[in-house]
């Protein structure tokens, strides 16, 4: 038996985890579970799991929760401080992080702290603090899994192989909704059609980060911290179908790929059987219904997002800390209709470009140049506001 | 170093596997090397590599090769023996076992019993003899690694992983020439365009056999063998761009697929280095000039053979010789332009039909049972033979 914390639970990533433990209740038990706001939704999954602790982000949202549970056998905490019990609950064994944002990542550094295996479904915690958390981890001898299809699919292709063996880690990208549209057309993009993704039904941010790429772009500084690839061993590919999920070519020019439906029930449950590997009632990958399977190179000049997040990795320390809190603010801004789809880029590259870059030493540096990128962005982003 | 016997040298995947020798002088030697008829082409490589033993398959094509090297420093023999003394040399560390057709069968066996690791190229050894070379490989603790691109690729599949976690093994095949042919229309086609593979540039006889499918049923009844998995575990899809080699389907639905370019130099290396993996200097597999990939299922009306195959291996025993043997005769008449090509499964089948399956208890029941079943298929071909 398995004891789980999920941060982020009532969320697509959390929700999908506790359909795991449906299909496993012999094997996976919810110990913790944390949202942000959705008390209501947290207050059915706390009647039907009855976890030993739970958390929401507010202290309001905490009464809210109160109000809809009867059963008192739960430790109910709010906040950071809420966030940091669920995962770091000494019954807990597996962190599944999926919180959304930045708020995970004190969270996951606390969980590794004391000795959890995490489960990583929130980019932002490597790619703000890729060094702290892998040093940490690495301290701490404790295994951050991925969740993320591709990263997961890496986990997967490199099953019993060395770095050594590894020539290039080949990221696959969907491509978005707009990925055969012009320039001009990407223009006049707004947040409905660009909340539509083709292949994954996941939440608005990284929806929006499908579309620019940005997704993608987080994805590999993510895979640079995770499997220790430099940038220049990472690459993306365009593959619309979403059925390979990602690669590995090694020294000898053989590629490994991982396939499968698309259901994050895959990618949860792998890491949570990991090392065994369980069975899931889940319907076989047929190929032959899939159609056609395609690849492209990414057009970076319509999607600039993801050569930004290459520049970010390449040159390290903290831009890739302002990437993140600049696409943020910007996707923020585009969803609230404010910012253009091209101008998403814009803001970020402008924030970039007036950075000065430091080493991501402490938790203070990524916590005060996060905030200072995020001003910074949302300046940007008000000399780029859409004028209708 | 590693000592290698190549057995079939003069072939198509004897001149890869040379290649690989020659991109690889610091660890790989060729100690011995054995061809059939084909004396002029072991000369020029006997005088290249200085084997400490070479073999033809007759006296007079040993007194040709004579006549063409002036060093005596090879020893040079003949027939069934002259092969075995160069797959059981005791020098040797790995067999390439690539000899077309019947004739490995008894070498693999002895270099089996002398201990030497089997780099199997040779499909007709696992599928008339699987239970004996499997049983003798298991006794002597030694290792058969596949060469053939389709379970070199499950081979690398399986790494690290266990034979539980297998859900489905799928076998991709090229579909061959005749892939979008009409029955009416196969009716019709000669040798000539059956010798036109699509992908791969190989010899005659399994040229052939890729066009009828039967190439992939004898994989079928070899991925048995080699993998321990029953029929039912089984599938063979359609590939037509031979990019992906094959899958494994894992027991979770996720599968895992080797892809590649198609040259055979990568399979041979893979069992010349394993358990390393060395650089190779082949261009990398660029999956966006690839084109798109496409799969479908096996068209078992138009291409029985596979079909065929399924059968011998499930039924088991002798059947599986017959199978093989049968294929071999039919092939060769239709090459002759004796048999139609939709003849070559009605010769099969009907020898299949009227065979009585025994236990494979030694090789003197296979070789019985194959000459046995030579001689039906004969009968059955002249039965069918085009009256042109």
């Amino acid at each position: 038996m398995k004891n789980l914390a999920i941060l982020g639970s009532t969320g697509s990533i959390g929700r999908s985890a506790l359909a795991v433990v449906d299909a496993h209740p012999s094997r996976l038990r919810v110990v913790g579970l944390a949202a942000g706001d959705n008390a209501e939704r947290l207050a059915e999954q706390v009647a039907r799991y009855r976890p030993q602790v739970a958390a929401l982000a507010s202290g309001a949202a905490v009464d809210r929760l109160r109000g809809l549970v009867d059963d008192r056998t739960t430790a109910v905490g709010a906040g950071a401080e809420g966030l940091i019990a669920v995962a770091t609950h000494p019954d807990v064994d597996i962190v599944i992080c999926a919180s959304s944002g930045t708020a995970g990542l004190e969270a996951v550094l606390a969980a590794i702290d004391a000795g959890k295996t995490i489960a990583l479904a929130n980019k932002e915690v490597l790619v703000m603090a890729g060094a702290l958390v892998m040093e940490a981890a690495q301290r701490k001898n404790v295994a951050i899994l991925p969740v993320d299809s591709e990263h997961n699919a890496i986990h997967q292709c490199l099953h019993g192989r060395t770095r050594q063996e590894v020539r290039r880690m080949i990221l696959t990208a969907s491509g978005g909704p707009f990925r055969e549209l012009s320039r001009d057309a990407l223009e006049r993009v707004g947040p409905e059609a660009a909340l539509k993704h083709p292949t994954w039904q996941m939440g608005r941010k990284i929806t929006i980060d499908s579309a620019t790429l940005m997704n993608k772009g987080l994805e590999v500084i993510e895979a640079h911290w995770l499997f220790g690839v430099p940038a220049e061993q990472i690459e993306v590919v365009i593959h619309p179908q979403s059925i390979v999920h990602s690669m590995v070519e090694l020294n000898d020019g053989s590629v490994i790929a991982q396939l499968g439906v698309t259901d994050m029930r895959l990618p949860i449950q792998y890491a949570c059987s990991y090392p065994e590997r369980w069975d899931a009632a889940l319907p076989s990958l047929d190929l032959t219904r899939a159609g056609r399977l395609e690849f492209h190179e990414p057009a970076h000049d319509r999607f600039p997002c993801l050569g930004l997040a290459f520049r970010a990795l390449r040159h390290g320390g903290t831009l890739p800390v302002v990437l993140n809190a600049a696409n943020e603010v910007a996707v923020e801004a585009f969803l609230e209709g404010k910012l253009g789809f091209l101008a998403i880029p814009q803001v970020i590259e402008k924030t970039m470009n007036v950075h000065e870059v430091e080493r991501v030493s402490t938790l203070q540096v990524i916590r005060r140049v996060d905030r200072w990128a995020r001003d910074r962005a949302a300046e940007m982003a008000r000399g780029l506001e859409l004028t209708v």
